[in-house]
């Protein structure tokens, strides 16, 4: 199967295995993450899931829904209070220890304000994305004050990351997040503990947020190249 | 003296005592700060302090350099480059272990990320925010992304905090920082361990800055009602 229709795989059955009407869902970003969401389209359309609460975790699955007709609640919407039900979402990086990275889309801080106030989290992934150590092949992307770029450069390069600024296409000069901010994507040397990792960078001034999601247990669905899929718990 | 003679004679002195020609400067924000402001401007029109670079910490201050010709560089700028010599600011509160708290003019993340990369951060401030503890009199405000408020809301009265959304004046509906985000006014019932405090706080999904700075050693002035200044170094 090639890579779309693994993706598709993976939305589908994320769906059916854990959205059900009258639930609070949240929906996740990227190009695994969007399946899920155009699945949960087609069951609104057929009547399939009544009284459903959809959350995004970024102006594209709003895009998306608007598109597909889903309509959006916010977390601040007060009959979607306490934690979401269920929220499906994609991941650059997933370790044995269940700690994910994400951020190539840039989306990373609404989707852990929206994954750390879920009940459960389930990830869809290629098998290819299940590695040994987060931020080897991927970097740690830290979203970050533009005024702050320098300084947190060079915080982070003390704590032995290179740091490189991330560049629009489609647009002159550094991508830009949905919260007006800029990218730095970290390489580390060393290895290091993912849960200290995440809360050192939180504690820069400056930064926004960042990419390691360590806070919680995952349900990870991996799609190997030949359609099967693999469930971690 | 009156409140304003007071907050006129500490940036004055502070000016005096601590900027000098080439140096690299933060220029802090509100009512005590603005007359630091004032005096560098002053002085820079004087011809007294030739190559001076100055950094703002928010949209007011940068207004104010623009009004009395002040040069504004950012941390970015590469001949800025390292720490600042001196950022003279004010505060909320101070209490005798040198930890202050800031936010009530609503730059507080700027004003961090400016005092936390500075060799030297001088506190101006009236004698009467000179407290035995933070956060009794004056909340605890942290700044936090828009579609996280009711999620940070819940994660900080699960900390022991009641929260307040700060509305605003002259615009309708909640007061937007110069990010771009809302501001969140914490009281706390219990005594709280400020530099613990600071960090759990920035570790909440959503939450992009705190007013709590226990980063560094502050040099503080404060200002008595009869005009004597009083340092705590």
């Amino acid at each position: 199967m090639n890579s779309d229709e693994l993706k598709q795989r993976l939305g589908r059955r994320a769906v059916d295995d854990f959205v059900r009407g009258g639930m609070r869902v949240g929906l996740g970003t990227g190009s695994t993450a969007v399946w899920a969401v155009r699945c949960v389209g087609e069951k609104l359309r057929a009547g399939e899931l009544e009284h459903l609460a959809c959350v995004v975790t970024s102006s594209q699955t709003e895009l998306e829904c608007e598109q597909l007709g889903i309509p959006i609640y916010s977390l601040n919407h007060t009959h979607v209070g306490g934690k979401l039900d269920v929220t499906i979402d994609g991941a650059d990086e997933i370790e044995p220890s269940g700690n994910l990275c994400k951020g190539g889309g840039g989306a990373l801080a609404l989707e852990k304000v929206v994954a750390y106030n879920s009940k459960r989290v389930v990830i869809l992934a290629e098998e290819r994305k299940y590695v040994a150590r987060l931020g080897k092949s991927f970097p740690i992307t830290v979203e970050v004050l533009r005024q702050a770029r320098a300084t947190v450069t060079r915080a982070v390069e003390a704590m032995g990351a290179s740091a490189s600024l991330r560049m629009a296409e489609r647009k002159i000069g550094p991508t830009i997040t949905d919260n007006g901010n800029i990218l730095l994507d970290l390489t580390f040397e060393a290895a290091f503990d993912a849960g200290w990792l995440e809360r050192e960078l939180n504690a820069i001034p400056g930064v926004v947020e960042n990419g390691l999601f360590t806070g919680g247990h995952y349900t990870v669905y991996l799609a190997k190249p030949d359609g099967s899929l693999r469930v971690l718990e």
